[in-house]
């Protein structure tokens, strides 16, 4: 089973990951948690382009175009491999974040994003993207609080940047219901992890 | 006016190019003669992953979309603006490139290639493109003749995959006969420099 944890900068969805991973863990199953580029030495170097502050120049399909190719090399190492062994896979931000990020965010638009994450995933969508809901002022505040979190490029983008994020979430997870499970991300810790469970069960239960 | 380069290696291409470079300018016309990543950093960065020998677990997705990223942000700062100030722009290998390698020689397909490169091209595609026609068993003697030149990750696949690259060409210039123009390129450098002239002729007189 293929899980995706999607959301703004500061949801939380981090967090709850890796609560869930060892909550699974414990019930038994043999759990994979990871992020792109996860230790994958080619999507690290890739990722590394992509964040460097100074590629200020970088071209919009430039940066959809390598951070498919990072999740490629990552989904090709680890997820397939992991998936084909009967692993839960837990991924913190998947093809959403570059439809959302690169689609809606630089304008270039969902459906050619989606193209050429097409053609990086192939069969491999997940079975179940959840989708931590919580306003891009509600969560960039989480994020000041954190003094311990440096903040990268994309981070530093601005709060209508990030508004036109959460928009695209939001129109997603309308457009792609059958996957995407909305999680209320603005409430105590413990009640967030408890929608969490029953989204999943939704999806075990199918 | 934007001329692409095209053909197996040992073609020489590449010659011919730097020759043509120069009779245009002598001409009087202003010239840009270049090649992916073509001294842009961004650009650079990525072809330094695609072709390091360490890299063998490269998955062949990855590779492509790295190429077409690279291709995007050197098309975006140098060929779009030369382009766009009227210059006549050499490029030295493009989207068929990668169709080719990528789509044939790797296996993945030339309308799945296309499909990733056309998000990375937009509207630019060229206005003709020279296919140096030459056997790959003439093409790689070449360049076994020339012990100055370094041969990279891609030199060192077998004979067999060359061959499908120079088919998958023949098959391109098949499909697309009013772009691309065939080169004979099993001749003295005199004769080939005459056919190009001849083809570029063809496309300006349009």
């Amino acid at each position: 089973m293929f899980i995706t944890f999607e959301g703004g900068e500061g949801a939380g969805k981090t967090t709850v990951l890796s609560i869930l991973h060892k909550e699974l863990e414990d019930q038994g199953y043999d759990v994979l948690a990871t992020r792109e580029p996860g230790g994958i030495k080619i999507s690290e170097k890739i990722r590394h382009i992509i964040l460097d502050p100074e590629h200020k120049e970088m071209d919009a399909r430039t940066e959809a175009l390598l951070y498919a190719a990072a999740r490629r090399q990552h989904l090709a190492e680890k997820v397939i491999p992991a998936l084909r062994e009967g692993k839960i896979v837990l991924c913190d931000r998947f093809v959403d974040s570059s439809l959302v990020y690169q689609g809606v965010g630089r304008g270039l638009g969902i459906e050619e994003v989606m193209t050429v994450n097409e053609f990086a995933v192939e069969d491999w969508m997940p079975d179940v993207t959840l989708f931590f809901d919580i306003t891009p002022e509600q969560g960039l505040a989480r994020i000041d609080a954190n003094s311990a979190r440096e903040k990268n490029r994309l981070d530093m983008e601005n709060l209508d940047f990030h508004k036109k994020v959460y928009d695209a979430y939001l129109e997603l997870a309308a457009k792609y219901p059958e996957r995407i499970e909305c999680i209320n991300a603005d409430q105590p810790l413990d009640r967030v992890i408890s929608e969490v469970r029953e989204a999943i069960g939704h999806h075990t239960n199918k």
